[in-house]
């Protein structure tokens, strides 16, 4: 059993009669609505508008692999929030950023760079092609690429660490590129971007899309290690004693 | 010519006569003497106590490389100073990051991780192994390893995100080994981070370890790119304008 | 059910009655006396002197994951074998490869470099440090080292690519460091190359040893993409049609 | 002083006037003709149909950076002479394969991999993004993309092993992505991939791919370590004495 936490912003369904259209139930409710039918998951729902965001100790401790969509309200996510998820997926937690959420303070804490991009809203098609068919985050994709009809267009430069791997590079006919599927290691978990998903259009709805996602959180999944691996404290580290020789 | 800033936390210079006698200038005075032999480099030092710690935006602005020694004040750096010294390297500043700076807040921030490891104060013995003796880093190194009579013992696991490249592992003879010499791409700059150092030894009067700070210094040096990579803003993004088909 | 070949030279076997004495069924009977208690493996054993070594087309074909230890007679191996083991990798085949098998000639037609390192024969004691304790490969060592009473020492500089991923790190009493335990992504297939495991000491019965062998198994356990990933032929790419925009 | 050599297979120019209105002295004609302005760099080139392909080991003892172009008679460079190249490689020699030299003997050895790739002959505009701006490959460029008119459109799945850094990705209007640059270390030497370059466009005489090309010998060329970094042989490691402890 994977336990699932998705959080959304769910700020632009408040005040977008259109991004309502598309999430009846919030973006939350959309991603919920296909995860749900993976038997080996277990899902909960939080938003920025829960006391702390929904992101307790105490959820986060109960959370393999935490899903984070946000994009208009990124600073009114507390520092202390983003400081305690950077900490759990330090300490092993999965997470799953979509689309916007690459400048989310979660994100942005772990990869240390501005992870600005260049965009534009022209409804744009994007094809994203796999780049490492072989990792368990395209399985079930049996293709060499997918399309989406519309997307909001992302650009390099992507200013993020040189990925771990890298899964998807997308493709848009406005003429730019995008590194669209990236994995890190950090600490002791394990990080999936994810570059489709704007709000307008109904990418979560496309299967492939839903498929990655899906397998995205198996892979991020992770046995937290029996053994600190010294991500107990952010300022402390661990005196060893000698060993002798 | 580089411009070079040398930052030192300079407190257990204040209070420990033992590390005064080691360091009749400071660290930051100790690291200047060698590295002002070189005359393409142009140096200026700062510490803790200066306004702003020395660092604020016109200093950095003219910064090609910063050299950073901290230990038990870290938390003493003002976030402000510290996003400031994350922004410039992000902005293209070359960082080198020596010894205990492992801790530091602009470290931390860059890195993502923890940048905890484990570690014992007992005068070992280490042996420093050139694991890529092609990198310029280590140019006129000339052997397979040096040693260092005294050492603080710093052990694995140390929480980093892999190394863009691997440069050294260090080997005590407590029974320790460390990631002793790390190289990261960051934004646009270059992060060098070198383990020797501990501030009652004589380590920085090695004549290996200054060759190494010395052409880190080179290595990290880097000339800003024109175009604004995505750096200017951590919280926005370049709205880009249609390019056609 | 994962299917596993393990391939092993056999040739110490024939002439040492010390190595006879650490391996009566040789070491490939050892490797298999551990990992056939894992009953979702399906174990099969081949040797240098099978024909064709005992890896044929359809030996590989029927392979999951193959597991290589070799030493006195890596020149023994056929070019075609070699290549025929390299090409089933790069279309998803995982490969453990284990101590001396770092200068097998699929290892190293795999790595495009020497793979040279540095060795002495003089029993020292290693004492092996987890640097990735998240990794799937050291799940249950449930420490921050391991320790074995004699091995053979290999030190760095060690040839290699920088691995994806670096999972341990060696500690010799005799002052020597080295990557032990490194991951690669090649084509479709994963690769993990392993240090322990020199012919005349018990390694391969100690549990530790064992249990990252059998992890690693399964780590390397890759389901081939059903849409070739361009590893179909060493020789000529596809041509693809214009797809329109 | 930079000594260059640059290699042309130079067999279309012997069979195709089209190829012979655009390099009337040959591939390795055009291209010493712009980087013969650099006088930093010594030029001698080399074709298939000189004795030993023109690289000797002579010659490869005196070639800092070796630049190679070839496309239809891969397979009749000798065996022997691609692994003298990569060895030379491995001991610190810099290469830089242009366009269709991806499936060269040197680079799928170096590689490891298919190195095989997707492509179609349709005269797509290509527009190349630069990913890592701070690169040094990229300085001087001073944009976010450029773009070529007319270019064999490559597609991925290219099958590399993760470059140590990206610099590049190729975007097409026919719907393909690629990754267009891309720097690898191995061994003592380095490697720059770079796509363009077909041979019946005057991509050669781009001023953007003219100065990359340039740029990317000055990055490839590294001073040899002097201590030798255990490549001087492909089949022997070196036995170290036991240094006590």
């Amino acid at each position: 059993m994977i336990k699932v936490t998705i959080w959304n912003e769910n700020q632009h369904e408040k005040t977008s009669e259109e991004v309502r259209a598309v999430h009846p139930n919030g973006i939350h409710g959309t991603l919920k609505s296909f995860l749900e039918k993976d038997e080996e998951l277990m899902i909960r729902t939080a938003t920025l508008d829960d006391p702390e965001c929904g992101l307790t100790q105490e959820v986060l401790d109960d959370t393999d692999v935490l899903i984070w969509w946000g994009h208009m309200a990124h600073e009114k996510v507390p520092d202390e929030v983003a400081e305690r998820v950077q900490k759990a997926v330090l300490d092993g937690m999965g997470a799953v950023f979509l689309h916007s959420a690459h400048h989310s303070k979660p994100f942005r804490r772990l990869m240390g760079t501005s992870c600005n991009l260049e965009w534009r809203e022209t409804n744009d098609r994007e094809r994203i092609w796999i780049t490492a068919p072989s990792s368990p985050i395209v399985k079930g994709v049996n293709a060499r690429y997918f399309e989406l009809e519309a997307e909001e267009t992302y650009g390099e430069r992507f200013d993020i660490p040189e990925p771990d791997r890298l899964i998807m590079i997308g493709w848009y006919n406005g003429g730019e590129v995008f590194r669209s599927g990236c994995c890190f290691n950090r600490g002791n978990g394990k990080i999936f971007y994810f570059q489709p998903g704007h709000e307008t259009f109904r990418t979560f709805y496309h299967p492939t899309v839903q498929l990655i996602i899906n397998n995205a959180v198996h892979w991020a999944a992770n046995e937290r290690p029996t053994v600190k691996g010294n991500t107990d404290s952010c300022l402390h580290s661990e005196r060893i004693e000698p060993m002798g020789n």
